[in-house]
């Protein structure tokens, strides 16, 4: 297997890009084709022992940043960026996924005008990996599509479920859709369609969940709109970044407390560990007619050597052709 | 000035009902009648000292429950409960403000039928004070309009900045848009169109923004559609629910965390402070044709007196009247 990586996306590339890749090239025994500057990626590169690993530079001499104003715009005007040039590779044939943590604008423009489509879909959605009380679910769209219809929420739910099947492990994944109430025939009217698509569907639809379920774990794929999944995943964060620091000031006002979270320190980094995004590494944007995942700008090594992973199973598990028969129905 | 109470609503009426009534009739001076079951309201008044107090009881025989599965149905069927009988009397001017803690769907659709609109005020909105990383901001609607259009935005906005600057005491309050995205231009086809109209106001308005500044506290009043806003109450909650859980969850499987915890109990103890709803007591449904205040289901006696306190500030500050020259120029 191939796997493409953009050597230049990121906080920390090439350096952590770059040893992601050798990490994974040495534990799966992948091919793991690095995008981007050549010199900067073999400087990369010489830091580690890549004796016997495939690890093919393939030369790119521009780079989406991660601050683009303009990401869409960016990508159509850098031919030779290690976004575009690696999306290629997978076009041709040449690889079998692309992998990045860098501009998510960038890579879902990219994508769409390089890849393409799966036949019958109507709207890619970027999903992301949500940790929730006893696990993680999926939560898509998080941004791809702002405005949708019913019968995008509809497919949306489709590749969600496929993926959370073949590549996350869930067994009959539940489904369920953001709403502002529990009840049916609750929320706006594009939810309420949605709502009767996917109870008429062959999915393990569990009905609308609310804002506060979603944490709770009730549900293993989360469908909404972009726009409201992109609100969802950022309060999420700025709610528990909020919490944590005005914990953390409360704590460093008080003596006594501070040697109390020093005795707790164990119990804060458990809690760190289980809400930790390296973790998971990347999720899909599915739809797109090639196997595509995205990861976080602040990646570390660790996490680029997990999203390589999640590509290969993604790769595995033959996800673009679990869609494409998913979505065929729904055409109808 | 005489505040009506639902005494029947919340989850523990009429007793924390009746007891925040009590406190705030003697600290503040005012009249607070008492809408309920006579029997109910007596029992729990006698076990007060109300003697020069003004509590007057108003009988009304029914109750609008907190488990309504239809609320708006409810009320209308039940024109003997206490949020009807409590509404009509500040619509037939014997009283300057209603306060309630019940069945939240029940009061604004109580309020819609029994008081009507503000003249030119599209659609009311329900609000919440928010807490963020440095205080709190008001967020509007929460839930009152799923489905809405770019002027019923532009007007929540004119409306929260009212109440923002009059009774919450935000000088020239920021003003700040819900969007997936910071810059102009981005956010769905009608936050695009909202931000048109609140750009060119009178408001002092910030712009977009995202998901994760809202507990940063980056605006003052949180302007969005009641399905987004809903999903952001409830979602919050739901987040800052399963950080505490996993943390204590953690704690316990540690002793020396466990001693931690103990020693550290005042700074958890502060955090909850500084996050509790009871503080704020009750926010108000803005755009009804009177002064309404909606507090927690679970509120308690202090909560209920806090959210009596909000609805004498707002009468005072003649928030009805600041609405109204408000949205008179939006009409035009």
């Amino acid at each position: 297997m191939k796997i493409v990586l953009d050597a230049m996306g990121g906080d920390h590339a090439p350096e952590v890009t770059v040893e992601g890749g050798v990490r994974v090239a040495r534990s799966l025994g992948a091919t793991v084709i690095l995008v981007g500057r050549e010199d900067a990626v073999q400087a990369a590169l010489a830091k580690h022992d890549t004796a016997e690993l495939d690890l093919p530079v393939v030369h790119a001499a521009e780079v989406v940043e991660m601050d683009e104003h303009h990401p869409a715009r960016a990508v159509r005007s850098k031919k030779d960026s290690s976004m575009v040039v690696g999306l290629r590779l997978v076009h041709a044939g040449e690889a079998d996924a692309f992998v990045s943590v860098g501009n998510t604008g960038g890579v879902l423009a990219g994508a769409l005008f390089n890849l393409g489509r799966i036949k019958g879909v109507k709207r890619p959605a970027l999903s992301t990996i949500f940790p929730t009380r006893k696990g993680h679910c999926l939560i898509l769209d998080i941004g791809a599509n702002a405005d949708v219809k019913p019968a995008y929420l509809h497919q949306f739910a489709v590749m969600g479920a496929g993926y959370a099947e073949q590549v996350l492990g869930f067994e009959n994944p539940r489904v369920g859709l953001v709403s502002n109430g529990e009840e049916p025939g609750k929320g706006s009217r594009l939810v309420q369609e949605a709502f009767e698509l996917l109870a008429h569907s062959d999915l393990n639809f569990i009905g609308n969940v609310e804002g506060k379920d979603i944490p709770r774990g009730l549900a293993d794929v989360i469908v909404t709109d972009g726009f409201t999944g992109n609100v969802i995943i950022k309060l999420s964060e700025g709610v528990a970044g909020m919490l944590m620091d005005v914990l953390e000031e409360e704590i460093r006002q008080r003596p006594l407390a501070m040697a109390g979270a020093a005795l707790a320190k164990g119990a804060f980094g458990a809690v760190k560990g289980r809400l930790d995004y390296r973790k998971y590494g990347g999720a899909p944007l599915l739809g797109v007619d090639g196997v595509v995942i995205i990861g976080h700008g602040r990646s570390d090594a660790t996490a680029v050597a997990k999203a390589i992973q999640v590509a290969h199973r993604a790769v595995k598990q033959n996800i673009v052709e679990v869609i494409r028969v998913g979505i065929a129905p729904s055409e109808l």
